[in-house]
């Protein structure tokens, strides 16, 4: 099969400087939604016609599967399939899609691919309580005999509520021939693909028609409302999907997936979370409310608590994070390890049992088990021109507002007083402090407010 | 009146480890709710009938009003309530529940057993636009004759919309006998409760009937998605209680009550906010968006700004907290107290109007009146092996990183320097430092890029 | 024109302490929401007939182009207007409005004044699917004839579905004659304002009507249930107007906006935020989940990243901010200034290129170009009884964890090692530290955990 995607739309009611078919739902273009879609059928070649913002369109959506043809100036559907003709192979059907209708479904596709076979018109119609602007399926004795647009149907064929979706497939060799002879006699002076149903019809090809399950999978985007409104159907249809697998949803309306969210057995999701990219949780793991998480993998049991923000890091089994804890990117922590509120980790390795519970930043940090790092620790791991790592050894105990000078290494089983400015390696075992001493001044006077 | 609880059930469709009539609704085991709103009731006794899952529901919600029986094997309903017949009193009526169906209100139950009496039997029916699958009541002259289910109804009896909800309470004494003559006779082999009806008519046992105020009363919970449904159901039905109660709430569908929520008047509670727990916001408190609240006590006119996070706390009157502040439990503030953004506060006393404005750890400590906590201060409580108190008395001013390092004493009207590492007590009115003396390196030159 | 606004109810049903009329919808108080649609009409006067609450609605609206009229006692809408007789011109009609219906747009009240001209009462109505309980529109032969209320209104008259909004506007000599012959001899022992409507049909003025476009232009607040129901149909309507002008959001049922929020193209606001008070975001603006943002500008590029907490605050084009990023009024960022998480900045002024990414408290600064601000920063602003400036030159690299002790100037280039407690200037360039000897102590034995 042959997929022609049409993307060469302006989408002038967006009101943005980006191609409308670059705009993401749930965080994907809307265009790589509807190419993944053909994708996942069986197809020989995925054609893309691009036009407006093409320079944009090609490098956002550019893979080795993907042929390209621009479309310049825009004549019309028809006009936008025709540039498709040099690309499509005769000895297989040619299915049509539209770049700006992201979630029409593979299994409802299939059942088109099906009706249609290798010889006949299939068209994806749907029953719409208002159809009101919508070209109708004119049908004789069952038989889809012609579209009628909205502004050319008398009252009869307006009363009609099956409509053309635009999605077809036809057997490519007719349908070469079709678009060589469409007109653009019309008002819109455009070349209409729909207007290859009538030839068809002439031709004596038989023309057929199947339904999708959904209206929305159908609809298309002109405008941020109708985006909005696709987006929050896609979300409630993923929430749906999680629901289903046993996921815990406190609030399924409150939950926005963009990207893949992979969920073991019971697993629960708090109100208000985002979850972008990939991300992995695994058994047993809970999410709090309000929490960020990007591209992270949470393993077995691991408890997120309220306003956390993970983005590609790895949080082992059992382990307790936040609330308000920042993993950033290169965060591994082992099994059991307690992050807690206002800390932020870096690229920084945490092994089992260790916890930095308050106010702290570990960056560039590798950190052994059973490790105390203390409220206010940092690691000073950038001198202005140089980032530096830090060396904290298995069940060493960081005293409170400790400054780790990096590179530096903090050895088994060592201690640092609070407030240590550590410049030079800790010994193993030992205490290691840099402390002045505590001195009170005698006859000191508090400030008093001075008069202005 | 005795009441037998259903709570047998695997619930395979929930996808879980966790028997289904523990998983939480409003953070309450669906079994709870059912045994709660019997506890409402006149009742003498609650007998639950336990099976998948038995000893996870047995530890779960034992308590020494509640006798409990093993179903085991699972054979259907009427089986189901035959396990509590050695614990019936015959003299009272025998009102049967569902631990899955968590939201049946006491007014309706109450007016089911009003209808009841003691020699009626009563069944709680609900009309429903779209009966299809359940049980329907077949009237003659408005006389309940029996009830058919979906795949034994014949056309006529389809149509009825009276449907059977499964709640039903009967004169004791008959209904022993009833149970013990049902039969297994039926495509599922399973005894069902629904054909003592038919016993009931037979005997003469006139079958009456009450409805619920809402369909929502009436549904189980056989999957996440009904969960999710009830649980959005239950929260709106609070939203609305707190909204007649006068409480000010930005977004009814965008607050979650686990538990119980307590407003005195003039209360205004931002979008996005979960409560926990036992919460109580006393008059003129005003909660800000997104906040996360358990198991706490906010006194009248306080102020809980954005993304606090509160657990088993006490906030005083009039008190300043967050945005991002954190109360955990023991925390105890006096009237006007400012707790600000990133301070943590745990086990901890804070008298009247003292201040911890930004990034601050205050653990086990005891605070006076007065007293100014700087930025980034921190108590010092754990060494490592144990957790000591630090005493700050009124009117001290902790100077900005200071580490207060356990056990330790800040005098009244004390003043600790930036950035001291207080070890020994600070004396009354003056000032304490631990600080080394400023020094400019002349020929320092700064890092430069390492090339790699 | 004249418009006398009602506005002197006692809204028991609020259960509040705050007038009726002062509750806030999107954080303004329902009373002004009606001045200000009248303000934008062209009116000669406005006069707010208050009564209950009356110092407070008085000191609340106050301004000098309102009058003001007291009803007390109050004895119904007639009397109600009819304490405005001594204000009203008569050369020009007097439009009727309610204080405590707030969503009326000033479209469909300016249909209403156009209908009416000079000599015709004109009816605000509309079409109501359930009108039970209010006031119907009898028409004879197309002419509106009377109001007749619920409780009189025979079978007929309830089925009419055309209701009487309240709102209406009447030539003014005739409105004061019309006024000052109502009777009270009805079972409320009100003067009803609906009476006029017989009066005028008597005298032979013609009665006309329009309609709003939206029957929640004409709901009333006389509970929080209702006062949250507009207020979502009002965040909803805002919502939908920036899409319409190309905004992207994530959800339009998960913003609120109290006050105005203007934007620039390319904006993308993320799920959960509050906007409040008057919040300009430039083109190409991005604002992550759950952000709280009052009376800001946030300049082109801008990316304020989730949980984000800005008020009275400038940012500056291409900075990132967040998350976890609090801005406290006063901030002023320039260009690609970057503030990360757990940091807080008030009233201070930082120029571009500078950063200050973890962790810090920034107030009463000035900081240059190109500043680094290392973790854990905190300028001592705050001596106990005044504030003092720090002065960062462009440039400088604050070593992690130092305290900057206001006033004082960190010099151009001068680098602060970490851990600096700054006392005095730092010169240009040169590294300026305090900081103890580290020490390791040899025989040191760790704390063991004390038996109790």
């Amino acid at each position: 099969m042959n997929v022609v995607i049409l993307a060469a739309g302006m989408g002038k009611r967006m009101q943005s400087s980006l191609p409308k078919v670059l705009h993401p739902l749930a965080g994907k273009a809307l265009l790589l939604h509807v190419i993944d879609t053909a994708r996942s059928l069986k197809v020989a070649s995925i054609c893309v016609i691009y036009g407006h913002g093409g320079e944009q369109v090609l490098s956002s959506v550019a893979a080795d599967d993907l042929r390209f043809a621009k479309q310049e100036p825009q004549l019309g559907t028809g006009h936008a399939v025709a540039q498709a003709i040099p690309v499509l192979d005769e000895s297989m059907p040619t299915l049509v899609l539209y770049g700006d209708v992201p979630l029409t479904t593979a299994a409802s596709l299939q059942r088109l691919i099906d009706v249609a076979g290798n010889d006949r018109l299939a068209i994806l119609t749907a029953d719409m309580a208002d159809p009101t602007g919508l070209g109708r399926i004119v049908r004789e004795n069952g038989e889809i005999k012609r579209i009628v647009e909205q502004k050319d149907a008398n009252e009869a064929e307006r009363r009609i509520t099956e409509i053309n979706t635009g999605i077809m497939i036809a057997p490519t060799k007719q349908l070469k021939q079709w678009l060589s002879t469409l007109s653009n006699n019309n008002a819109q002076g455009e070349y209409y693909l729909t207007d290859i149903v009538a030839r068809a019809v002439a031709d004596g090809v038989k023309v057929v028609s199947a339904q999708p399950d959904a209206i929305w999978e159908t609809l298309g985007v002109n405008s941020k409302v109708q985006l909005a409104e696709l987006e929050r159907i896609h979300q409630l249809n993923i929430a749906r999907k999680l629901l289903e697998q046993g996921v815990h949803l406190l609030d399924p309306a409150r939950i926005d997936v963009r990207g893949t969210l992979v969920c073991g057995r019971d697993v629960s999701i708090d109100v208000g979370c985002v979850f972008e990219g990939n991300v992995t949780l695994e058994d047993g793991v809970t999410i709090g409310a309000n929490c960020v998480i990007k591209d992270a993998h949470i393993a077995a049991g691991a408890n997120i608590k309220a306003f956390c923000h993970i983005e590609e890091a790895k949080v082992g089994a059992q382990s307790q994070i936040g609330p308000y804890a920042r993993l950033r990117p290169g965060t591994e922590l082992a099994d059991d390890v307690h992050i807690g509120n206002f800390v932020e980790i870096k690229n920084s390795q945490i092994a089992a049992h260790s916890k930095a519970n308050h106010l702290a930043y570990v960056g560039d940090a590798t950190v052994g088990s059973r490790v105390n790092i203390g409220a206010g620790t940092i690691t000073c791991n950038y001198d202005g021109a140089n980032k530096f790592r830090t060396i904290i050894e298995d069940d060493a105990f960081i005293g409170s507002d400790s400054q780790l000078v990096a590179p530096v290494r903090v050895g088994k089983g060592a201690t640092l007083g609070a407030g240590t400015t550590l410049t030079k390696d800790a010994p193993d075992g030992k205490l290691t402090v840099s402390r002045a001493r505590q001195l009170t001044i005698e006859n000191w006077v508090r400030p008093v407010k001075i008069k202005k």
